[in-house]
């Protein structure tokens, strides 16, 4: 794990996804593991911090999670639009050396049995909360938000840093057919307004 | 309604919030309309189009969205920066005079009983898909996408165009404590890589 990777307190762990960046998800079970990308994930409470996030039937990752009632939530970088739109359009199933081929390379946390890629800029551990009718009707996955880190190069002290930062750290938000935004602007709301 | 707005095909209607935007919650019951931002909405389904979002207990507006079972999500711009804020701190249970106080203005669409938020980007009109366990337990609606619109302006032909529009149609992207970002620069895929 590289130095500049830090915990963040679970309680301000949502900031980390709530700007909405497309994410990469990745699960292990059985000496599997396994990485896709996702732009269907979303905060969805404070304490205990829970998201939800969409996995289709057709995913391999899904199947892990399914079976660990674990997975991690990371946000990629700029930096890895390639990686995320890769691993977004293989398919383990198909391409035994999908991470290699990827260019995903996974690293280990203390105290957590999961596959986490490095060169993120944070991640989020999370439980399965159980919702079998959630998954199997709207293949919609609720987690609960159990261990948190970030790359303290652009999120640090409970903010994200991206104007400071270099561009190349800046989320992806992702629209369709191979098209992408990068997270932009600070917009500080000014005092008293309107 | 203005000219600039047209409405988008339904298969292609999650491309509106597809990159994770702040937006704003619209809803109408018994004569009472209210506006709410939420952080917390994501896509969920492409055929038939679905959505989520987050809407506590202690929203005025939730409860015009059970009462009539149906809500408008709509994408509020940089030039709408104070007003999401302010729509998002002020409450209808304390300001009678909210929307007007917020500078909100709304709108009519022919065949829908809704109230639309005026200067957004996008809109989408949602009936509600009941699911009480995940409205009484984690806060959590589903709506099915039964009208979408977008000003053309930002968005036609099914596609964003942010990079070309002025900088003020860029979408909102809350962090936190009164800190947004908003939407960056367009990041297209090369062919093949990696």
């Amino acid at each position: 794990m590289n130095t500049h990777i830090a915990p963040v307190p679970l309680p301000k762990s949502h900031r980390l996804i709530n700007h909405g960046p497309s994410v990469l998800v990745s699960a292990r079970h059985g000496g599997v593991d396994n990485v896709m990308a996702a732009a269907w994930a979303c905060a969805l409470d404070y304490v205990p911090p829970k998201l939800t996030v969409v996995l289709d039937k057709a995913a391999k990752t899904r199947e892990l999670v399914e079976q660990s009632g674990l997975f991690v939530i990371q946000v990629p970088t700029v930096s890895q639009l390639e990686l995320t739109s890769a691993v977004g359009t293989h398919s383990l199933a198909t391409d035994p050396n999908k991470l290699a081929n990827c260019g995903v390379q996974l690293f280990g946390i203390d105290g957590f049995d999961l596959p986490f890629v490095a060169g993120c800029s944070a991640w989020l551990a999370c439980r399965v909360i159980p919702e079998q009718h959630n998954q199997q009707t709207y293949d919609l996955f609720i987690g609960e938000i159990v261990g948190a880190w970030s790359d303290t190069r652009v999120f640090r002290d409970g903010h994200w840093h991206f104007e400071r930062a270099d561009p190349a750290w800046r989320s992806l938000h992702y629209i369709a057919g191979g098209h992408f935004y990068a997270t932009g602007e600070a917009l500080p709301v000014q005092e008293g307004a309107p």
